[in-house]
């Protein structure tokens, strides 16, 4: 196995090298980082710590690899690695419906973990040796060790949301669940669709939902559901996070075929070489004419390759994929805004949501 | 990776052939297939269908093909794979708290799904090819579907306890994620240990505690969880479950060695070529002498094969480990019925636990 991660990709969002972060409390300067990053980042690092530590030593020096807490001979890191996206949607989750952060923690330490149990294991199955500059978990310590700590952080992750006996966390739990199966589908989807070339736009939007979107709609409501907030609360942050995350995937896939060659200086196209079908190439694979067919050719090839993979991607482009790809992003974008766009949502909440939404949907191309 | 799975003979019990199953509700004969397997089966089984049907295709088809519900090709099969050992405790530990067999039936499924997404993951770990007379999932279909699939099940396995708003079904899915998480540790040790030479009896004890004793501890008292059973019912259970695991592992670890010999003619040996760190191997190589340094020199060389297997095997058996083995199979045995042996389990379920317990730990040699 040799594909190219989307998952890496998933790893929302690069934050530009240098931007110092906010002061606590106060949003970011626009186009900075949030400044809720580092607020969950400081709720839920001890926590995820913490319960790291629990875990056998055989798993724990894994996990606590991959997480960032421990070099790769054990030596402990300051900080961890991640951005913490997730656990700051479902921060404001909770502060959208007027709860305190604090009522959030057992979500958003369960859906970092949920996110990063399903980092380990894209990276097995992708065969990326890379993350966040260092190796692998699996390229360090085996794919054996690398599926046990994803697991073990699936685990945890319920775990911590059941070890109190109350409604709101068991009805957060079932959400998590459903979410993480919804992404499991979407991996599912993702390794079928690269075997075929009949991927419709529709299929693709659909993939993108589950990978990406289930996840970020759980993030976004969980924290609400946490607080025991009115069905139509947790609904309306739930389509947010839903919108965000198909906005996010529309210009991740983007970034597959077009991204690195502003950044790097090369033809990377990653997506096209690995016969991804990521929603630029669908849109080329569903626009008739001879300039599809000359690309599905292409892509019916085996690996892509120099010449060809040049000639794919010119013939992406040509299709007009990718404004329609960036249309779709500010579509999502916006749908995840009107969403939250009511008196029942903290007006600071709201705030800081369109923020990271923003942040995380603004790439550098 | 080319380990020998622990796993596959983790797969408990290997029915003999041609035993036809007792007629429903009456314990079969001393020696033959226990009755409450069946009717395990039967309450199991198409729940398990029904929510394996609402996985997303890709996933499904790698679940249901590893469940032996459809074939190589997808066409349906008739029956499902597995024995229903674990189901079956699950039942009886309802029983034994003098509740229906129907309150166990989400802890009967969920513990099921939760054996056989260790399965599938052990497989891809172990390197195995072969479960059950057909190809593992992960040869048949890749090892990205069979990490998917075995996430897939675990997550169906926790939503299943989680779909009703009730107290108990939120504890029974607190208890099988501890189980587990355990399980997940066991695997974790014995991917470990197979490196290291200095594991001892007690290293070795707690390794088969968690590998196998966490779950047929949590399989064998999570009906009563659910049925709402005072605690001292629910410990006596699962002390008898965990019991039960360690005298399975103790003779499935004979096998390992001097098992598949008796029944193959050749000398197998399996967990001595991968440098498995069994029940046997840790007797011996625990065992103060120059038969204890020989047979370390051979297990610190690269793969054991050949001749310097045969002695390898031969060390051991001398150093007394495999009457050591079944002595520790006996006495956890006894443990396992003195656990229940009291006037608040229900008597018919008592006398059908026992029925099973004789039944997993009588392998053939």
């Amino acid at each position: 196995m040799s594909r190219t991660s989307r998952a890496v990709r998933r790893e929302l969002p690069a934050a530009p090298d240098g931007v110092p972060a906010a002061p606590d409390g106060a949003p970011a300067a626009p186009g900075g980082v949030p400044a809720v990053l580092a607020r969950a980042r400081a709720l839920v690092l001890p926590e995820i710590r913490r319960r790291v530590e629990g875990l056998s030593p055989e798993v724990r020096r894994v996990a606590a690899y991959h997480l960032g807490f421990v070099d790769a001979v054990g030596r402990p890191v300051p900080g961890g690695s991640g951005k913490a996206v997730r656990p700051a949607l479902v921060v404001l989750s909770a502060e959208a419906a007027g709860a305190d952060a604090g009522v959030a923690l057992p979500g958003a330490v369960a859906v970092e973990l949920v996110h990063n149990f399903s980092l380990l294991h894209d990276d097995v199955m992708d065969g990326d040796d890379e993350r966040r500059h260092r190796p692998t978990a699996w390229a360090l310590f085996g794919v054996g060790p690398a599926i046990i700590a994803g697991d073990a952080l699936l685990a945890l992750a319920m775990q911590g949301l059941l070890d109190a006996p109350d409604g709101p966390r068991r009805r957060a739990a079932s959400d998590l669940l459903g979410a993480t199966l919804g992404m499991i589908a979407g991996q599912g989807e993702d390794l079928a669709f690269a075997e075929r070339l009949d991927v419709s736009v529709e299929d693709c939007v659909t993939m993108s939902a589950h990978k990406t979107g289930a996840l970020l709609a759980c993030a976004a409501s969980i924290g609400a559901v946490l607080a025991g907030a009115p069905g139509e609360i947790v609904e309306a942050l739930s389509s947010f996070g839903m919108h965000l995350g198909l906005a996010f995937q529309a210009i991740d896939d983007v970034l597959g075929i077009w991204g690195r060659a502003a950044v790097t200086g090369k033809p990377a196209a990653s997506d096209l070489r690995e016969h991804k079908k990521s929603l630029p190439v669908a849109f080329a694979l569903s626009t008739p004419g001879p300039a599809r067919d000359r690309l599905a050719k292409l892509m019916s090839n085996g690996h892509v390759e120099g010449d060809a993979l040049a000639s794919a991607a010119r013939l992406v482009e040509r299709s007009g994929a990718r404004e329609r790809c960036l249309a779709v992003a500010e579509r999502e974008l916006a749908l995840a805004l009107r969403s939250i766009d009511g008196p029942w949502i903290e007006a600071a909440a709201r705030a800081e949501l369109e923020e990271l939404a923003r942040f995380v949907t603004a790439r550098e191309f």
